[in-house]
């Protein structure tokens, strides 16, 4: 095997390339190309910059050349474009963007860890100033530095994803208005559209405005501000805008070296990340990877899956045979007080995949209610309606879904049922968790459903039904003042058995309360006494009436931490009434 | 199948049952009988009632008699006890405490979920005043009542597994100065001695003293105070004694009912949790469980197994054939600012239960370095010298030690190898993880072990190294300040490659830095330079030195996340840059 490894990009995976490799050879002649100025910088990070929670500019630099030089013996070139592989020869063409002069280097390997560029769309005005993208460190500096010196008052984030959002609350807090204007009728696509509607109804709790459903049509310059014309003929005037809408595989190297591309976009590699010229591996953002829970090809840029597949590659180089088990878009964003991640499939995707799902809810606290400081999150699991083998899920809440998402990550991984959920021995203690952790309380729930002891029936199914379908709304009185469902009758869950003979057996049933536990209780109770078509509100009133809110716009204070204490009731009394009401039974299914 | 089932014992697991049966069966008639006032408690939270942390006393009371029987139309037989089961006949003889009176109730199912006891060492005057042990709401009120009233100056806390460690923790935050008299050489009993070493450290900065390898001879009366004399001859002076020192089954039902014991002491029960006889199941501490890593018997008195046991239960009671898949024991606590957690095997189990296993350390921050707030975990694996299959994993750190144990917990009980942690698709934002969250870097640092990249050596083999042996520093010279293991060379990592002829490659070389990653590169180094003999010190100078000042009573400041983040050096200055020369290289294993 020759021993000369040329690697094209010096950040996540290109670094990670370079430093296993020469941990397993130190023979191996490494060199980096990198056009831009900095080697392994903290990609994620930036947005914390601009915002200035990261304070220290230093810290974005996890990596330097002299460091990486130093510690590891490997050849650093930044600055240095690779322009052209030059297959036949094995020789890379490459251009010292400093003396503008070109080169040839000849490999034995290369591996080719270009990234991805951000997507501009081609609107009239795109290419003018205060239009800014965020890839980079000079991307941030560039940012950072209009926002320090020029005190903008306001900015349009174009694009809803992981780092739109993350852009919009960073902007937030350095004093900006801020909008961001999305294609698609939600923010952070990974999200189902109820799951995205709690975040649309925080952010706009926060000051965020959102235009859904809208693209940019134009930009230009009005007076000494931008104008944002949007596709639904509305304009915005702001003084700053963000490009973040999305990013697209660098694949312009591997093209013009006729390397196959995938039919997502990205440089098509094998098992073993080798691109269609064994002596030539691909890795990160420019890649496309096979879903690990469809088998489909999906492109799916995060920097995990980049730091692993260069670790892989380095261990391929050196003699062994390791598959990259493809990629299941595990991904997680804070988002003001909240924290959203989902990993897996979502219905969206399966549909379009073609696979049968069913889904199912939990809302339940982080940790033990009576310990201080508990907060709900709301957690969605997908399944396939046979075995209950799980597709996806997804969670909006505070702390500790970073937690859950993981567990349910890693059963997605290996394969796993919703049934397997249910044993996991996960640990507990009051400031951690609870008796049944939310992970094994999603495997009850689904697991009541695929055992036919519940029918669900989910949000969106609400307005189709039939005129004569009783709406049972089993939450307590003090509850029912939050909302309720247009023509529901109230009984209250531990009445429910002796007021039986209110409800037609003959007709429909839909039980609900608020988070979908006393509801199941109900529907048990009267699928037991005859009830012949009952069914359970999937995630409660408070997951229907977040897609409410969120239709139509109206700003919910309880989508903090304190405010969901509260359950969002004026009287902070009553309020913790209904809050022990739910709480009561909140550790069962 | 018969529809009137007796549960004995109505706290975790009993209330778990009556409520999952209830929702299975509406028809079954159910009655719980609890010997003491209350039912379905928060037994994991007493201490921090105590503590003042969870300062309404009715939080404690997750579910009352009345609530339990409004919603479930259950019968709650509070301050009644089962002093008989008559198998022949199926009856339970039942004394009503308040009366004094006894009856007999028949059953078709009899559920025993009757807990266990705290364990009181048979010593001198153990039965005295202001000797309280912990295990539910009334031991509560009196522990709380004395100090509320009396304001004692200081307390002994008998035993160091979790309640006591809480216990002391909590009495602390009290203003009590507080002791720890343990058996064993260490608290928390899932911990191996090393891990357990950080966590002594911690406790005595805090001020807690402890006093291991050391058991209770005798308690007396001493003036106003308690004399608590201990097995070494030494003798405390306290105001009050806690004694924590284990709980053992509650089997005496079982026993003179005949049903069948097992050699751990549990109730004897099979994969469906039913007793000898088939007409009574039992759940929770008081049986004995399968242990879910070895297979062997097990006694295991947690919270979570007793709640899962108890919907497992109800379901076989109605039809179902669920089997209980064993306890891995996971478990977790709050020590001050530590948090500490275990799941699966221990050194001290597998090497009882005659299993071979390797282990691995690693020490890495919760999320990214450069995000504000981060702190390092050590996490320690243990897994079979072939295969890799995991057998337990140990952490202790600060924040993110709860998802890391889950994940680890979630691995181990779909039977996994340290292999499966290196892919993990893990959730990766700067303020919740690093793209190779410490879960993969436990992978790899086991699967580098396994593959033969690098040898290890354990800070226990550290005092049998031959004479002859290097030991070599690989740390920067301001971290040297730190402290180094006596007769070590330092040859800073980066300077290695240049420096090779200082060593002697025919002599046994042990390479080690602040916390093992850079010991390893380096070790990489001279084993392809032609070094024969040389090992990596798993785990570093952190772990060695914990253990060294665990072992001659050191107070270490450094064991505070602050204190952490300089890690421990005088000069801040110094310390940041050490810090920063660590971080360089943790994203790469």
């Amino acid at each position: 095997m020759g021993n000369k490894v040329l690697i094209v990009g010096g950040v996540a995976g290109g670094a990670s390339t370079a430093a296993r490799l020469r941990r397993m050879d130190e023979e191996a002649e490494i060199i980096i190309f990198e056009q831009g100025p900095h080697i392994s910088f903290a990609n994620c990070g930036l947005p914390y910059h601009i915002g200035k929670v990261i304070e220290e500019r230093e810290k974005l630099l996890v990596q330097t050349p002299e460091a990486m030089e130093a510690r590891f013996n490997v050849e650093v070139r930044i600055k240095n474009k690779v322009v052209k592989i030059d297959r036949a020869n094995q020789e890379l063409e490459v251009k010292d963007l400093e003396s503008d002069e070109t080169y040839r280097e000849d490999y034995d390997y290369v591996v080719l860890s270009p990234g991805a560029d951000p997507i501009k769309p081609p609107v009239p005005g795109v290419d003018g100033d205060r239009i800014f993208t965020l890839r980079n460190i000079p991307d941030t500096d560039e940012i950072k530095g209009y926002v320090d010196q020029h005190k903008p008052d306001s900015a349009v984030v174009v694009g809803g994803g992981y780092i739109g959002v993350e852009m919009a609350e960073n902007l937030h807090e350095r004093g900006l208005d801020v909008s961001i204007v999305e294609l698609a009728p939600q923010v952070l696509g990974p999200l189902d559209r109820e799951m995205a509607a709690q975040v649309h109804n925080h952010l706009r709790m926060k000051g965020i405005e959102l235009y859904l459903d809208n693209g940019v049509a134009g930009l230009a310059d009005q007076e000494d501000k931008k104008k944002v014309s949007l596709s639904n003929g509305e304009e915005l005037t702001t003084d700053l805008v963000i490009m973040a809408a999305g990013v697209s595989p660098n694949t312009e190297l591997a093209q013009k070296a006729g390397l196959e591309i995938g039919e997502t976009g990205g440089i098509k590699v094998n098992d073993y990340l080798q691109t269609s010229d064994p002596n030539i591996y691909a890795i990160g953002d420019a890649i496309e990877v096979t879903d690990a829970v469809t088998s489909n090809p999906a492109y799916i840029p995060l920097a995990g899956p980049a730091n692993k597949q260069g670790r892989i590659v380095a261990n391929n180089l050196t003699g062994a045979k390791e598959k990259f088990p493809g990629s299941q878009g595990t991904a997680i964003a804070k988002v003001f007080d909240l924290t959203v991640a989902g990993t897996g499939n979502n219905e969206k995707q399966l549909t379009e995949a073609d696979i049968d799902y069913e889904v199912s809810y939990i809302n339940k606290k982080n940790h033990a209610g009576y310990y201080p400081g508990a907060v709900p999150m709301t957690l969605k699991i997908l399944f396939t309606p046979d075995e209950g083998r799980l597709l996806g899920a997804q969670i909006v809440g505070y702390e500790g879904v970073d937690k859950r998402i993981d567990v349910l990550a890693t059963a997605i991984r290996f394969e796993k049922t919703v049934f397997d959920l249910q044993d996991l021995d996960l640990a507990y203690a009051p400031p951690f968790g609870s008796a049944k952790d939310p992970v094994n309380m999603a495997g009850f729930a689904a697991g009541n459903i695929l055992n036919d002891k519940v029918d669900v029936i989910h949000w969106h199914q609400i307005d189709e039904l039939a005129d004569d379908a009783i709406l049972l709304d089993v939450r307590e009185e003090v509850e029912v003042k939050l909302g309720q469902i247009d023509g529901s009758v109230n009984i209250p869950l531990n009445s429910l058995r002796d007021r039986l003979e209110e409800l037609d057996k003959s007709k429909e049933v839909v039980v609900y309360c608020a988070v979908g536990l006393r509801g199941y209780i109900g529907a048990r109770i009267l699928m037991q006494h005859g009830f012949e078509n009952v069914k359970n509100l999937a995630g409660g009133y408070k997951l229907y009436s977040a897609v409410q809110k969120d239709e139509q716009g109206i700003i919910d204070d309880s989508t903090t931490p304190e405010g969901e204490r509260l359950t969002s009731i004026s009287n902070p009394e009553e309020g913790q009434q209904a809050e022990e009401e739910i709480e009561k039974t909140t550790s069962e299914l």
